[in-house]
């Protein structure tokens, strides 16, 4: 489907971690030693707990109390470290480098088998927190977001994932890769230095179970794909697109659940990043960065914003799921935040303060 | 099931909304002429709208934006205004009250038949904001909140709870009935006066169907009730128990989702607040303040809390719901905050940092 691009320079931190450089052409990662006294990882994996009253997986990772929290900018944990003794990135400089979380909710996918147990009988339930958890630095500079990344830098973040997300859904007890990125102190970010997850969990998360159950049942009822669907409405209607090219297409859902939310969808279904070709890699990455541009000139301080990138297997249960991008934000004016109150977070019946109708003119205009 | 209580006193605020006082014992509630010149109602009903990824219904109330928003105290329009000039209360003095909210997400559940359109096709499908929402003052004093409450007072909130269950369960097109109540700026409440809310929407909420899909199928398998099933187990087991009496267990659920989580369960299976008996209702009221004085001691200052009532009609639909209360708290230390960031809000999969037995055995011990 794609060409192969370059592979990742493998590295291992001084406790044992993964850590993977992806450079632009011409470039050459050249880490060093991490010299930091790390000494072995702690056996800290986290518990799976199966929540019976909703049918749910919830992960307590109770020794995550003590991960870093907003350290001073010369302290900064994701800056090069060319001496390996100050960061979690040994080297002079880098692209875009990913490593296993040095405090991560889930743990231990490196091959071994892993099946969670059945959820039949009526006993708690708990199992290992198998899976694993990923940071991926979109740049080297401290002060850049992803919306100030140069069109080659964005597209070799979306190598990244592609390559991650290959690598993750072929290990064992994997059932599900997620890459997503939270930005902006205001939804709880203690790390400034733009950077993003990847979390491969060994359960289907809700919302993704719940699209996809959606999809299924409507791909029985019409025999058409929900999202296709869903697209198509949108640009046929036309009063919610933010951005269309040839590949892609960014625009507010009809329903939309949060003050600010787009959803980047391709123009043709695939499943997920490793199925795009070439050049609607090239494409994707110039949509996320309009939209993210287009975020950050809304109000006169940058949007805080969580982007989520559903992907799905070519598989029978995943069949149905189409890759698109869910970002959005809880910034409902300049002043103001959303919080989800009794009926979010109690009920998860979401109610929004704006048109979505409004919010994409507002975006198209930007 | 329990002995009648006293009606509540009707009243009527200026702009035609419905008003409701109860008294404690002994007590005689004497509004006055509400007159602020608030003209009539604006027809400002908020728009449904099918949300086809999730299957779920979606309130956009997009003339919210206006609602008040951190009044500075002597503005405090929950305080009694015995001029009926100052306050959406008025009179002299209140003990609980309840009205319609002026910036109601859901409005128009006063009698006429509504039914919600069907989410078969695959058009984009809207339809008006029917139902209700309501404020409720659990005091009249400023600076209380509802753990300060004294019992006869907690007794009287839980009491207008049962009578606007039971009211808004009968209305046509509202398929559930929530109370709850959201406490501290730092969830984003913008009214510190002691209150709490009742929605009824038209449809049943994502949390609550869920719940009683996972409940109905758990009957199938095991001619059981779940609820009933998870709170003999958390009985059994006693590590998470918080507080226990003869008719009510509080405890921390098994796969707590919150860094602060306490479910209260009626020892015997009911569906609401209308089915418990006088009794019943008492030390409800007790056990509720016992766990919001946990609560407010975790800390040096009070926690920021939800409080969800899940209530459930006795249908076929809704028969294995059995009711319980759900609280829970975002704070996860005493200096920060959990917040939703994109595991929780992009896949709603829960990550908690905290072990559910070390907070029980912490709430138990205050």
């Amino acid at each position: 489907m794609n060409d192969v691009a370059a592979e990742p320079t493998r590295w291992r931190l001084a406790d044992g971690r993964d850590q993977l450089f992806f450079a632009l052409p011409g470039r050459t990662p050249a880490p060093v030693a991490d010299r930091r006294p790390l000494g072995e990882r702690p056996d800290r994996q986290s518990q799976l707990r199966f929540d019976r009253q909703t049918g749910q997986w919830v992960i307590i990772a109770a020794l995550r109390q003590d991960r870093t929290y907003k350290p001073p900018p010369d302290q900064c944990p994701l800056c090069p470290g060319p001496t390996g003794l100050t960061s979690e990135i040994p080297a002079p400089d880098y692209d875009v480098v990913v490593f296993e979380n040095r405090f991560p909710s889930l743990s231990g996918a490196d091959g071994a088998p892993f099946d969670l147990p059945s959820a039949d009988g009526d006993q708690f339930l708990a199992a290992p927190g198998h899976g694993r958890c990923e940071v991926i630095c979109f740049s080297s500079h401290h002060t850049d977001s992803f919306a100030d990344l140069e069109p080659p830098q964005a597209r070799l973040v979306a190598e990244a994932w592609r390559h991650r997300t290959a690598d993750l859904m072929a290990r064992p007890g994997i059932a599900h890769v997620f890459c997503f990125e939270n930005r902006g102190e205001e939804i709880g970010v203690t790390l400034t230095h733009p950077h993003g997850q990847i979390y491969g969990y060994p359960y289907l998360p809700p919302r993704a179970a719940v699209m996809l159950r959606e999809a299924t049942a409507h791909a029985r009822r019409t025999g058409r794909n929900l999202f296709a669907d869903i697209l198509s409405h949108e640009v046929a209607d036309g009063s919610r697109i933010v951005a269309r090219t040839e590949l892609f297409t960014a625009f507010v859902p009809f329903a939309a659940r949060w003050p600010v939310e787009v959803h980047i969808y391709p123009n043709r279904f695939v499943h997920n990043l490793i199925e795009l070709t070439d050049a609607e890699l090239d494409d994707f990455a110039l949509i996320y960065l309009d939209v993210l541009g287009r975020f950050d000139r809304l109000y006169p301080t940058a949007l805080p914003y969580i982007s989520a990138l559903h992907q799905y297997a070519d598989t029978v249960e995943q069949r149905e799921g189409y890759f698109h991008v869910e970002l959005f934000s809880v910034r409902r004016s300049a002043t103001k935040l959303k919080f989800l109150a009794g009926s979010e977070s109690g009920m998860d019946a979401f109610i929004s303060d704006v048109a979505p109708e409004s919010v994409a003119q507002r975006l198209r205009g930007l």
